[in-house]
């Protein structure tokens, strides 16, 4: 197979789709969402036939329980798929809203309306899902998508392909406007990276290494997520029952996610008050500790951090706590090894809270909450097809808003510049 | 010299600067602004003695005149730098708006901040002027810069450098807020835009190969303005008035900007009235027609345009010009040739107008106005550090708000997430 040709075929078809996805009205593409919807449910046979594929071909190349239970497409998935599918359709249409229109000295009306991106790639791992939610995003927002999931899910994915074709084609819709790379070959993804002349933006979701790789070769802007390393800092000025509470919940309410916290630092005038409750509560719920020096000699008990645990994302019940002299010492060591994602302060003085969210330089900043919140659907986004850690375009969970752009709207009435 | 080495502290010490330029208040950041007034206006005969020896080696090297005139600091052109840099001083200052702070069912308050964007990188061309405009706009809205102009500049750059560092001193900023490249040396430009550690975005201005090689090569994101090649479609439902008055200025009231239309369609419905009456106008204007074949049969005395004409920037008083059949054929030829910089429909027709903003994918999209109004200035912007012909991030005349981002800022009372 000619993967180069192929690709350019799929850019060819994927760009002459967006502008018809592009002029769609709302209630056609939410049509299509439905439809593919009802052909999921009609499919559930057929998808359980091709994951079943999918499974035993990675029970014989070895995959590790982890990845063969993400690629499983059960009952509940393909119920959660269709529910999400529901839910995007019943979103508010991002497409088309102008915004600030006002008239200028000159006499002419400029505002700017929300527009789609155009063509988006979507260059994922194992879980079939996936497939279902990035294109619905991407539909709702106006674009077309070509997808590239893991060779591991291919048999699932081409049959959910199936599904989002006659979705698209029941609501009169090209069926490219969604298109899920059919080969395997690795040389695809590298295509797909490098044709800015067919796909506007690329959206990686997997582990750091993918994005990382993606990230250096691509010729197409990435909307990337690298990593969360995430921070509470406990203020001497902390509620110290708020202090436990979140600082439990950011690193245990779930070990795997990006939102966990990772790093607790604890403000040096309340350290030998706190960490002593903290470490009991952490020992209950099995965390492993890894402190500072200071963290240590209070503590006596734990192993000493070194400079690897303070960029570390265990995603994982491990935990490093490190003393530090009060906010500016919190700042500085945020600022140095947080991955920008959420980092969050417990205190009750108004100063130190207005600091840190000035001074973080991270896509959520937060006083008094657990850093578990950050997540599109908590931040009232309805969906969310990633969290971006980078400065431009887009940070934080993005959204349906994230997907898409803003141009300029000028009306007149034969008005020229003089 | 080291370049690698130099670049590398330029960069640290910019990255180092930011954080101080982020965090410090608007009074601040415009004081710094009306002190480098202050110091430019001081220094006329440094910039003159610097300036002169620029234009004595430009004239031993063989530039030409437009690129001596480019680089001329004039009294007028001091005078503008001076004026420019109270302009952006009073304008509103982007950093820290806060919207859209809503309450979620959990209880947590969500919004967005307004941020900079961290170190902006510039590279330009002759125009020393260019050194204090953007310098100007990165440092308004929060940011520090590393600039990079021309080899050909370098005398004037530095003397304009030393002024912006006393502007900044005085104010009590890090004088390395805002760096000027000091080697002549092309591989600093090559690290430059290599180092996304130190740097967060890249503004190229210059010519179409400038910022071709800069996004090809960039490991940073760039914002990035290639060319303009605009339309003008004249509707069947068009005045005829406003149709030659918006068509005449659109190609004649400046050649050389990127705003200027360079292809004029004209509806066939009409094409037979109204050619004849345009032809007459440009003609009077002395500026070159090339038509396709329908409207050579029309005029009959125009050179007959090729396929590159449809492509072309002439930023020249030439225009191709084209007949197609009605709106679709107008959208057709504009998505397939424009550079989705700026293009403008002239009708009286309500769903034809509604179609054109909606179908055309341009950064700029306008109804019965010349296409000389995309301009930050004339779109109530205040300044503009260039025009985006990119789809992330911004689209269009890039200002203040351009050159930063929105963070995620979350309120809470101790809430954790169940």
């Amino acid at each position: 197979m000619d993967v180069a040709a192929y690709m350019t075929e799929l850019g060819q078809q994927a760009r002459a789709a967006s502008r018809e996805v592009a002029r769609s009205s709302t209630a056609v593409r939410n049509q299509a969402l439905l439809a593919t919807a009802a052909a999921l449910d009609a499919a559930r046979s057929e998808l359980a036939t091709a994951n079943s594929k999918d499974l035993e071909r990675g029970r014989e190349n070895g995959l590790d329980s982890a990845m063969l239970d993400r690629l499983e497409l059960t009952s509940q998935r393909i119920d959660a798929m269709i529910e999400g599918l529901r839910q995007v359709a019943a979103l508010p249409d991002p497409v088309g809203v102008i915004t600030d229109m006002t008239y200028r000295p000159s006499g002419i009306q400029v505002g700017k309306m929300r527009v789609p991106l155009g063509v988006i790639g979507i260059i994922y791992e194992s879980r079939p899902n996936v497939t279902v939610e990035a294109a619905s995003l991407c539909l709702k927002s106006g674009n077309a998508t070509i997808l590239r999931g893991g060779s591991e899910a291919i048999h699932s994915n081409q049959a959910i392909a199936r599904c989002l074709k006659q979705g698209l084609s029941e609501a009169g819709l090209p069926e490219t406007a969604v298109q899920v790379v059919s080969t395997t070959d690795r040389a695809a993804v590298g295509e797909l990276i490098t044709m800015p002349q067919f796909v506007d933006v690329i959206v990686p979701r997997g582990g750091k290494g993918l994005i990382e790789r993606i990230s250096r070769d691509a010729r197409v802007p990435v909307i990337k997520h690298l990593d969360g390393v995430c921070h509470v800092y406990i203020d001497s000025h902390a509620d110290p029952e708020k202090a436990l509470k979140v600082a439990v919940n950011a690193k245990t309410q779930r070990y795997g996610t990006c939102n966990t916290m990772e790093t607790l630092l604890v403000d040096d005038e309340v350290a030998e008050d706190l960490l002593p409750l903290l470490a009991e509560q952490f020992r209950s719920k099995t965390v492993e500790l890894r402190g500072c020096r200071r963290t240590c000699a209070i503590l006596g008990d734990i192993v000493e951090a070194t400079e690897e645990d303070w960029h570390a994302e265990y995603l994982a019940p491990i935990l490093a706590v490190k003393v530090v002299d009060g906010l500016d010492g919190a700042i500085e060591h945020i600022n140095r090894y947080s991955s920008q994602h959420t980092d969050s302060i417990i205190t009750e003085n108004y100063t130190r809270a207005r600091r840190f969210l000035t001074e973080v330089d991270s896509s959520s900043v937060m006083v008094n909450a657990s850093t578990r919140f950050a997540d599109g659907f908590e931040y009232g986004l309805g969906a969310e097809i990633g969290i971006s850690t980078d400065k431009i375009h887009a940070r934080g969970p993005v959204g349906l808003e994230g997907l898409t752009s803003q141009k300029y709207v000028v009306f007149g009435d034969g008005h020229i510049r003089t």
